[in-house]
């Protein structure tokens, strides 16, 4: 694959264009291309992969890192990657685009509820190889100098090799100075056990809050939650497409009465 | 299989709680059993698998059709679902979740970027059987009639059957009276080619409208864009692995320096 000198750099996140964790992002892709962000102007986590059709769209051209070409969105993770590709870069599309380092873990089944990783999902639609990037520590005073290398690292060999064709790559870290090395993943088969807190406002009406509890079913050791488990980064290939392929010969076998 | 002499069924959509479309699938559904309503106070779509993490949810009872137990839900689709089971269920699962009609196709990519779709994923995730219905009319006045049948043919068939584990169905019907039958089918690899409709307000600051053009990159007869362009109802069966396998042996073939 001939390789441009200086590849563009889409980078996008959920938690806002203000989290130290885009910073850090930033930081790493400076060093590999040319960086342009397109990020939401305020925290966007558990967002998924919800776009912004009701109403419009601001897009602001700010000045906030020196040299770096920023814009904050009013909308989604996933807005804010379909106006970069249509109202920033018109068409002339990155080389790589890259979501976080989001302040929380996106591993398992999150990948589905998580904003930083439907950026990526969005940008890997767009056929922009893609990767998104999470450490496990949701504050904002999160550390995220131990991942650096490894962010530098996978994102390097992705503008080297490329990624096969409709696929993306989710890449956790875990919290920790000491980590083992790389591991390629799958998704770990887990869900959150929720419990809604129930509250009473000044007014006598409830209301709700969601929290809950992670509950691994998967006792597997080729996963993404049992590598973080051990101090490894995990690495796991994503694809958009949801078809269940095995279920179709079982529906197959049904017979529709009209 | 034993099967209870009457199943619960819990219905949701994305289109809010006082759509045509759930009324539609609400009718359906107390032919089959006993119904409870979760679903959102207000027009949802578009919101794919987002959850409401930063303020917090209400809940409230509401009676808008005779002898239906209903709930209004300020959340999104999936939080209906979550506060379905939780607070509304209390962990008694019901034996069936089906979300829609909605109001327009949610076919091939669409099932990302689909509220009714995450909801019926949501509630796979949760290990009850759910379906996913939509309509290729996304106007307030579409017609159901014609879906009716195959609606209640197809819940019957997944109350009878099951379906495989962490396997969900996605059913689009075409807008005829003049449908074919039914189709197994996969996901179609298309994209939106997204067009931003850029105005400039009042005060001369500029925003944008997101709309775009579906554009089908695949020639298969076997995909549910085929399957509803030729007539007949399209029914995929949907995983939340998201996982790409076939990329792990590609992954494991770099050689990291970290």
């Amino acid at each position: 694959m001939e390789k441009k000198s200086k590849p563009t750099i889409l980078v996008v996140n959920d938690d806002g264009i203000t989290a130290p964790g885009i910073k850090a992002l930033i930081d790493v892709m400076m060093e590999l291309g040319r960086v342009v962000v397109v990020a939401p102007d305020s925290p966007q986590s558990g967002m998924g992969h919800a776009i912004t059709i009701g109403k419009p769209l601001r897009l602001d051209k700010v000045d906030i890192y020196e040299g770096v070409e920023m814009y904050r969105c009013s909308g989604t993770p996933v807005d804010c990657v379909k106006l970069a590709v249509n109202s920033v870069f018109k068409g002339n599309k990155p080389d790589l685009c890259v979501s976080g380092i989001n302040h929380g873990l996106n591993n398992s089944i999150n990948v589905l509820y998580s904003g930083t990783m439907s950026a990526a999902v969005e940008g890997a639609i767009e056929g922009i190889p893609s990767i998104g990037f999470s450490l496990d520590d949701f504050t904002l005073q999160a550390d995220f100098s131990h991942c650096i290398k490894y962010v530098k690292e996978i994102a390097t060999q992705v503008l080297e090799h490329g990624l096969p064709p409709a696929t993306l790559l989710n890449v956790n870290f875990p919290n920790t100075a000491h980590i083992k090395g790389i591991k390629i993943c799958r998704q770990a088969n887990a869900k959150w056990a929720e419990e809604f807190d129930e509250r009473i406002d000044p007014h006598k009406r409830p209301y709700y809050w969601l929290t809950g509890v992670f509950q691994l079913n998967d006792a597997g050791e080729d996963t993404d939650v049992w590598a973080l488990m051990h101090d490894y980064v995990s690495v796991v290939p994503v694809q958009f497409d949801m078809t269940a392929h095995y279920a179709i010969p079982v529906l197959n076998g049904w017979s529709f009465s009209v």
